[in-house]
């Protein structure tokens, strides 16, 4: 279950039929595409939007990633993603996941990602206070 | 401009990260994987959910695309996916499509996909009765 | 059969996974992918690497596309996907391509893209002349 | 640094253009394909086919994925994804992979992944004893 101690935000979209595989389920890879797209809706719901934050000359990296898949998908369930902010500090952010069926909430796939925040130069720097201060209230 | 005397339906979704290339704007590929998902949200708003169709042994296979890239999408646009029926014949059925900024309008790309129905053994057949009528209406 | 008056490349790889659908055959964006590698493919065997043109500024926008499907791929078949220049003029290139399977020549797609080329700015130019020569040898 | 005490394979491709993303890097789900691109290239090097495999009607599925990403990857860069058998249990398979610049050496990831084998109607079996065989050889 995602953490009631927190904000959680939730991002429904169906599954395309580009997300399924020869096994007629949705193909693994699909799901990390989908925690991303958590995480910008993330990130859009805590007025702290992703596409501001590079404008503004910064980015952050996936350095680590882990999911476990639970059941499977299909094409055209209706998704919902869940994503909260599982640690923070002051060179690294985790994301945690929960992937779900929006209408009977079968639980397909946990996930986590790491992320540290690079430069456009590529130099790793601590996490801009802004963010942080956006990502814990 | 969508066509005004027929069955309009319009998909709204975000531009996915993932979807981006190093040119920094939408990967050229992206927008067809978004076609097919305003052909599939065309075919939920008709009542003739693609997803029923399979089920029932049937299949449509893209037997030719042709996409016209107007100006680009960037990560985090709001897309409005216009879907159509242009064409509707016995044999075949071509969609039409444009992609535009749902907010301000701009037209990123235009787009036709024909389709031939399929049994689950692959055998082209014509297009049945059930789905020509789902669809003309 | 692709042009005999002209230099042809062809990129070999195997049918990935990731790149077939619930259909059990090859998803029709993933050769949308495979045209593109063949691109990068034939201007490598051209010593005009796509990677060096970008780094000296430029960069190629596809403005259109145009594939036709004629039989299904699936996971693991050998493709041979062959590309050739179209059309070269000042200020737009055109790729063509034959996608078959490398070891029985069934063939499985035809395309056609149209290229033109940007600055990092996004601005329109003509061909740079070093391009044009490279692909016209 | 891949193990020294059993079969690894090196399945070696140039990264694509579509594979990279706005940072001008390849996407982190991008590594993700790669690893089953290795899977299947290691399965073809032991031949244990797994496109042979699925036909005799068994498949793996995915149970848990875990990434680490340490360089980023470039568009054109030359990549040799090395693959082995971690673990091989009766009811469970674990996959390490490293992903590394072929010319260079430099690391860009490494990975791992468990699988469980599943019948075509999705019931969990143990792993068939001709694949055990074939690995563990």
């Amino acid at each position: 279950m995602p953490p009631t101690d927190r904000f959680v935000s939730t991002a429904e979209f169906y599954v395309r039929y580009a997300e399924t595989d020869a096994q007629q389920i949705v193909h693994h890879a699909s799901y990390i595409v989908w925690l991303e797209e958590a995480r910008s809706h993330y990130s859009r719901a805590r007025n702290a939007d992703y596409a501001d934050f590079e404008r503004s000359g910064f980015g952050l990296s996936v350095v680590e990633l882990h999911a476990r898949y639970i059941a499977p998908a299909h094409y055209g369930d209706l998704i919902a993603a869940h994503c909260w902010v599982d640690e923070l500090r002051s060179r690294a952010l985790t994301f945690g996941y929960e992937v779900a069926h929006a209408q009977t909430g079968v639980l397909f796939a946990t996930g986590q990602s790491r992320h540290v925040c690079v430069t456009r130069e590529g130099h790793l720097i601590t996490l801009p206070a802004e963010l942080r201060r956006a990502l814990a209230e």
